[in-house]
């Protein structure tokens, strides 16, 4: 049943977020012990005018 | 001020989603013995290529 | 696959809890159209000092 | 180390967005005694008929 | 409506998160153009066990 | 910066959280291609009477 929320900026291909949750899926299920069926992900992604670090946009950094 | 978020798939109508909320909202303050007007609804649609289960993104399933 | 969290403040029983999640999956299945077995609902509760409305915290309100 | 996530209706300019997390990562490194550097802010923007409060979604309020 | 969620670590006092969502309301409301009544915080404390950076728990860094 | 949010039952040791975050971490950073230290993981516990499938908590599941 563990469920993983990704932030991340936009930019990755399809083929990266697939072998990303193959990925993670698998180590998640070595490492918490869980059937790999019971892991889901959500990512969802933030604009760089939407997150900012020390203050700034990263739009602007 | 029970918050709820919800996260689905997209695709459902303004009809559903106003049905929803309504419905949620009614079934919230029954059973958590709170005011309807305290109760917030943020939905959240995650496309099928940013939702996996079982390590494959729900598009590849 | 619908998920929803829930945001309250602590103190409410595990009956009212059990019949939050209960009525809450039925009316979501009924309005989305999905079945109940695909509906995950996470509660958190958030303590009086830890919530602020208006610039204030709720334990201090 | 501070995150903040910010949930809110679309339609401020980047120069209202700009001086949020300006300010707000200002105010945060002092009250809570961090170096700014460390302050992440997330915008996200919910749209008026993802939103509801007392079981209306606000686009329909 | 402006909802912020805050995670950081524990440790700071209650006058510190005082300070901080009488702040951060304060800002948020000067920048969006929002009344303070508006706006909710919540806070969310995340032990040096359960947050991981570059690969490390914090509590192992 | 990618920033990872993990949802699961409370009981697993240390040692299992911080083999799931070097882990999670490496197969991150290779599949998103950015740098180990830009990932950041929060690990949430939530108790098996505050998550819910299919209408029932998982404490009375």
């Amino acid at each position: 049943m563990p469920t993983l929320h990704l932030e991340m900026h936009p930019g990755r291909t399809v083929q990266q977020k697939r072998a990303f949750v193959r990925e993670v899926t698998k180590v998640t299920a070595e490492t918490l012990a869980c059937p790999p069926e019971s892991v889901d992900i959500l990512i969802s992604e933030v604009p760089r005018d939407a997150w900012a670090k020390a203050g700034k946009l990263l739009a602007d950094a």
